[in-house]
């Protein structure tokens, strides 16, 4: 049984693999219609690891793959290290000469859609390159909705079963649905990539930027083709722009589909919708103010940039218009707490999610009741639905492991040698897979180049941790999860 | 019935109140012993304290005090309250000209055994005003062991009726026990200091200084009559009996009790003790070997200076014989996670505490098994006893609402201009009741002299929700309390 398990798992993972190898004609493409030497490290990468993929699918090749959980843990693990290591191999080969350490970070960084980077000098990298990243971030993004809407809800991580209430209402045919909504889901991130992509180029990004920061902005990934990010435009109607598309695709993609293809505008009144732009808001009005007094900005500058650069963070991107972290110690606090807030269960976006915080505000609230009257019935609701006291114990159990590991990560990171706040803020926004910390060494300014191979590497660990909801990444680390 | 329950908790409240202001003749006694000007301060203070809770008292006389649970809260928070205000009008009348916001922020420091202090020139201050710091933190320490014993499990706060099950097995009368009880406790609670104050005397501190360090110590409070605190000695006999008293005064008073009056070695096998001594133990070597290898300490100097900082911040005391913070930033990070940690339930230790750290750290791992085998049985432990859903879910918004106050009042210190580690580190230290935090303001060599007022006040606020484990003062906030 679990010999099946693991070589229909490596199968899978050899499959996406060959696929993987395949989309990197697209960064040789572009580097050959740029002219730039570098378009032979990706066609060597494509060929070593599409025919390595092809050796090992054809050698693991087996019947239909057991749908069990166990294969469900497994597999989803090994999946986001194939394709953080794939990832890696054509920006190690590359012509801006990294570590492996440095090509490993970067590649986790674009697939679990964090957008840190190792690199400097951005306006004067390869172009393939540039697209390769953004690639990966767009496929990452693909990756985690997927994961979102089919895997963890079976999975029942972290309270993500709550999720699953709606289509399991309707007992259609289970996998005739997942196709129908599978299609619609493509169309639909595809969609919005071609209307951001657009937008952007119209507004006045260059035709390579704008697809470059489409597909970074739709994953809610961060990276961008210019080392000053979105500041490098100095555009405000770009700036409103990225809010925009960085909010909508913090939404739920379930909600979008159904608004795209019914039009129905009712779903937006999700509680962790309304939670989620309600803290937005609340969060960048309150910076804009700040702004505006302490530092005498004209205000609109202020709300331009503080939308911004709130949407960013939130929305778990880590683009930059400005280095905000300068605007005053109130903005650095609140960014840092904001790097741990997230956006939606089901979007590109990663951290704790809007979802979870109403649970845990309904439980505080219901559990003040029951202290004055122990006998009395307070259920937890999530707007109109009673929270199970199961998933309310998922949901702090998510929350109690983020904060473990955000725990041990600092203090590793702060025993590398990094300060104190650096070593906190580096491993929130890796957990959460913002990208940017606070400080001036992981600040919006600043970027990871200087980092050693260790502390590179325990960074990684915590993107793919945040990525996966941290609970799929622990349960593999069980050993009963490895007795047969 | 609410009228009968406000009028007898003030009553309750007018009574401490001149118990408290009779104590003030003893600072009165000590500055004429020592020819300090300053006795006519307290003297007139505990006149007009005394008087004003004499007419209270007498106004709002009446029959024995209703017990419910909303009395329970509404008494708890009062007098912490009443404790606090009457605490500080000594130190505002006296010589040292404190600012009222920092007289009472002194005051709440003292009586939460917190120990952060406004007072810079502690080696020449009033020895009647040093005497005051101390006792207030001593009378601070058997309230909160009384609250704990007591009155929390009766409210169900926090997960602290966990420890209700071992009275309630036996049933006896119940006031008779909890008289024995108290008995019982005072006698420990005195000889502990008194073996306390006699160690420091014999190992060579003045008997001044070491009455005052004893009451500070068995509070776990950290004020001292020096600014460089235990630095002051330069002895490492000393420190290494600081460390023991402040480790016992950490672990829970019911179990330090069988084992004077019955000599029951075997209570020690508490969970929260294991666990409590464990992490004390392996942090201090992890400090002292960082120590030692990154500034090359002598290992002989690096435990002992380890072990006494871990014990001080772990105890919540906050005693400092060197400015840790610039042993590295390992360090730094590792004592600021520590600040919130915290020693055992029952003691005169603040933060989380380790028993809550025991119940979240069985239920990740029984959580990370029912997401294997969801079917499967995995209860969560303490020790041999099933920790029921229930305490589950209490110990949970504990621990969700402390963090949510912790972020609350850093984004609100932050605001008033502090800068994001003083402000991190300034809060969760005033909630955790320890009283140094991190950096060169708020660290172990500064102190809260520079702050404004409005940042004492919220830090006042801060270590009252600590100390009163959060959820009893938020109780009386909700709306639902009020109605009749």
């Amino acid at each position: 049984m679990n010999a099946t398990i693991y070589r229909s798992a490596i199968n899978i993972a050899a499959t996406c693999g060959l696929y993987l190898s395949l989309s990197m004609l697209i960064p040789v493409a572009v580097n050959l219609y740029y002219g730039h030497h570098d378009w032979k490290n990706f066609l060597i990468s494509a060929v070593v690891v599409g025919g390595f993929s092809l050796i090992t699918a054809a050698a693991t090749q087996a019947g239909p793959p057991p749908f069990t959980k166990k294969m469900g843990f497994l597999l989803v693990n090994l999946l986001w290290v194939v394709f953080s290591l794939v990832g890696a191999i054509p920006l190690w080969l590359s012509s801006i000469d990294l570590d492996f350490s440095q090509a490993l970070f970067e590649a986790v960084s674009a697939i679990t859609t964090t957008g840190s980077t190792v690199i400097v000098g951005l306006d004067h990298a390869p172009p393939g390159l540039l697209m390769w990243r953004s690639m990966l971030h767009w496929l990452g993004g693909i990756g985690i909705v997927a994961l979102g809407l089919f895997v963890m809800p079976y999975l029942r991580v972290g309270g993500m079963s709550f999720f699953k209430m709606e289509s399991s209402e309707t007992n259609e045919k289970p996998f005739a649905r997942i196709a129908t909504y599978t299609r619609a889901f493509i169309v639909v991130y595809i969609g919005i990539t071609l209307v951001c992509a657009i937008t952007y180029n119209v507004l006045g990004m260059s035709r390579f930027d704008a697809i470059n920061h489409a597909m970074s902005t739709v994953a809610t990934g961060g990276f961008s083709t210019h080392d000053a990010s979105f500041g490098y435009f100095n555009n405000s109607a770009l700036l409103w722009a990225g809010t925009f598309f960085m909010t909508v695709c913090s939404l739920p993609f379930s909600i979008l589909i159904v608004l795209v293809v019914r039009g129905r505008l009712d779903t937006l009144r999700d509680p962790q919708i309304v939670v989620f732009l309600g803290y937005l808001a609340a969060f960048a009005i309150a910076i804009a103010i700040y702004h505006r007094i302490a530092n005498g900005v004209d205000f609109h500058d202020a709300i331009t940039h503080s939308f911004f650069t709130m949407a960013s963070i939130l929305s778990t991107t880590g683009m930059a218009s400005q280095d905000y972290t300068q605007w005053g110690p109130f903005v650095a606090a609140l960014c840092l707490f904001a790097t741990f807030m997230g956006g939606c269960a089901g979007s590109t976006a990663g951290g704790i999610k809007a979802y979870r915080f109403v649970i845990i505000f309904n439980s505080i609230r219901s559990g003040l009741y029951k202290l004055i009257y122990p006998n009395g019935i307070h259920a937890v609701r999530y707007g109109k639905i009673t929270v199970e006291q199961d998933t309310q114990r998922t949901v702090f159990l998510f929350f109690c492991t983020y904060l473990l590991l955000w725990v041990i990560g600092s203090v590793a990171l702060s025993a590398l040698g990094h300060d104190v706040l650096t070593a906190l803020s580096s491993v929130v926004t890796a957990l959460s897979n913002v990208g940017p910390g606070i400080g001036p060494v992981v600040g919006p300014a600043g970027n990871f180049s200087t980092f050693d191979d260790a502390s590179l590497y325990v960074l990684s660990l915590m993107m793919l941790l945040g990525r996966l909801e941290v609970l799929t990444v622990l349960v593999i680390l069980t050993p009963l999860f490895w007795k047969s």
